[in-house]
């Protein structure tokens, strides 16, 4: 690892500027950065490959907090699990870059590298080639939807008149806000979990 | 229904720009809204209850094309699948208002009452009061994280070099992207569906 070079302490300090205007605006733009960093618009695209660049020193930045080590773990179901909640965690701490990074195709090679080893879990679980994208993009909808959902307000649902959502009125009142959240994920991660071993094993068996 | 006054024909108006602007730039302000329709800012606040009715107004709007008819369906499993089906379809028809919409609170009654609904067919299923909300929201993450999939680029992935990420690359060209968002959903939900079956076997059992 070492210490990072000149050109890579710009890059970061043009990565975090950058982060900061989306956790800000959920938006940024490279005259906004610049004039941040104080330095000419002009003299940021000697470090960076435009804005499509900057879009992937974000997905590696926000990438860089998931715990992608999870992802040895011996059992695949155990594996893809720590690999979603930190995946979910890294991506709940900046929700607004979440629909910037989705409308931008992967490239960064240190995210495709966890890709790879995600593919590798599956393989090595006995998916079939042709079924590992689907498990996996089925994994991060509900991914991404719960990270965003972490940055929801508190209380989400507004009742106006109780009397004509009783039921509704009801059931939030039984469960604390508080208590929603990770659980919605870990139901809905334990759903997919289980239908997939299923699945692996009608695939895979015979 | 009968057909609407002058009122609520500006309502639409006034709706249908918002949408227009979210749809363009993923968020809309109110002199914009003005600007677009050729009339002063101070107007528009007479019909609307300032920002957050539009962003209520907008969420009417995309909500209108969720088949809350499907959640009749005799059997839980069925009704929900359907809702989801439809709500995935609705938001994936409009996926830069996703953000915007689940940044803040849902108090837009005609919205309330679809949750009602839902509420009611968990209810009915034999879910626990304090388990409904969670249920909800497991399947909303889903929804909502598919349905921002649906806008993703295509690739999602670009590959700078193969010889780096070789599983990756043959899993991408075993499964063609056209095929993956449907597939994936259908996947996801079908996991949760049954992990709820599940789940209320076991709290409502006995």
């Amino acid at each position: 690892m070492g210490r990072p070079r000149t050109s890579l302490i710009d890059l970061e300090r043009i990565t975090t500027v950058a982060l900061q205007l989306v956790d800000e605006d959920g938006e940024f733009s490279v005259v906004a950065i610049a004039r941040r960093l104080g330095v000419q618009t002009a003299s940021l695209y000697h470090h960076v490959d435009g804005r499509d660049g900057i879009v992937e020193l974000l997905r590696e930045r926000v990438c860089a907090d998931i715990d992608a080590a999870a992802l040895d773990a011996a059992d695949w179901r155990e594996a893809l699990a720590g690999w979603a909640r930190s995946y979910r965690a890294a991506f709940g701490a900046h929700p607004r870059a979440i629909p910037l990074l989705m409308a931008s195709p992967v490239r960064a090679p240190r995210v495709l590298s966890q890709y790879e080893r995600a593919v590798g879990v599956l393989l090595a679980a006995g998916f079939p080639q042709g079924e590992v994208m689907k498990v996996i993009i089925a994994l991060e909808n509900l991914i991404l939807g719960s990270a965003l959902d972490l940055a929801a307000p508190q209380p989400m649902w507004v009742l106006t008149d109780e009397a004509k959502t009783p039921m509704l009125a009801r059931a939030l009142a039984a469960s604390p806000p508080a208590d929603r959240a990770d659980a919605s994920f870990e139901l809905a991660l334990a759903g997919c979990l289980s239908h997939l071993a299923d699945l692996r094993d009608d695939l895979a068996g015979a």
